[in-house]
């Protein structure tokens, strides 16, 4: 039997070192970017809320009112998630009304990042209106660049642009291998919404 | 403005149809793996267990006492997470030792998969142990293809033997396109363990 390499990334925890805020990037066409980005919340609020840091999720496409399985539970918590959306934007009939909520929503995202109060935001699907030119590129990069040193920011969707990939720490690329829906598999209720 | 495809995977959830079990995949050299899982076992959470369906999670590369983040709001929440190895095992003085905990391990899991009791079944890290040898494919496959229609399984880790991702309904490829450790920055507390 031959064991060649360690099974997982747990080596990284040995060591020992500067603490700072990461940022880390979920991108691809695969599944999973948008729940390890809740997984990774929930780890880094098991981690700390004991010492009252905070965690805040920010999802650019959904309706403030959305509430799917997760939202629940991390409510439950004391987890807040703030829908920024118009739910399926790209069916909206209104994209100036989408763009508009997509830059107020970025707005109070900055704000999150920069006051300093949070140990991670997450920012779901923000690549999406960054794609639609809806909000500035150029800002989302300042406010990542500026920000205070110990807070860590996730950033997922689609086709990251690549100058939020060049300036990240962390970045993983999702790639659909087979999905059950191409097999004529409906969406399961529980695990895929 | 060109608004050409849909953002995310939402439109899945407008197709009503069979409710089934599916197996999931997520492999790769990337982060997220069980991250993932460990949302998706959330998620599921938060939509069953008002209805006293059941989520578990094992996992085969830590030990029964590993509390890292989010076992501690897993535990919290009432969400059974069960360490099924002995630690690091690639360094383990004792790799029979590991191999019998493992296929110990595999029968706790296989029971719980086909009792039924289960809406989601978690089964991470599960790939090295098969890698190894230590316990046998075939049975996984059995197992897997002969539980109750309604359970969902999970199965995580890299290199994932390709009879699971021929059986299984859904697979993501996480692939690590970049990792803050390889620039140098030590692994952050409450993020990366």
């Amino acid at each position: 039997m031959e064991i060649v390499a360690p099974p997982t990334e747990t080596p990284y925890d040995k060591r020992e070192g500067e603490r700072r805020g990461i940022i880390i990037v979920n991108t691809g066409n695969g599944k999973g970017k948008s729940t390890a980005a809740f997984g990774l919340a929930l780890r880094a609020f098991g981690r700390t809320h004991v010492h009252g840091k905070l965690v805040k999720i920010f999802q650019f496409m959904k309706v403030p009112s959305a509430r799917f399985g997760e939202h629940r539970v991390f409510e439950q918590l004391g987890i807040p998630v703030e829908g920024l959306g118009d739910g399926f934007s790209w069916k909206s009939q209104d994209l100036e009304h989408s763009a508009q909520l997509a830059r107020d929503g970025w707005q109070k995202c900055k704000a999150a990042i920069l006051c300093g109060d949070y140990f991670l935001v997450v920012l779901d699907e923000i690549t999406y209106p960054l794609i639609y030119g809806w909000m500035p590129l150029d800002d989302v990069l300042h406010t990542l660049k500026n920000r205070p040193k110990h807070v860590h920011v996730v950033l997922t969707g689609r086709d990251c642009p690549q100058e939020i990939i060049d300036l990240a720490d962390t970045v993983t690329e999702m790639t659909m291998i087979k999905h059950a829906f191409d097999a004529g598999i409906p969406s399961q209720r529980g695990i895929e919404d």
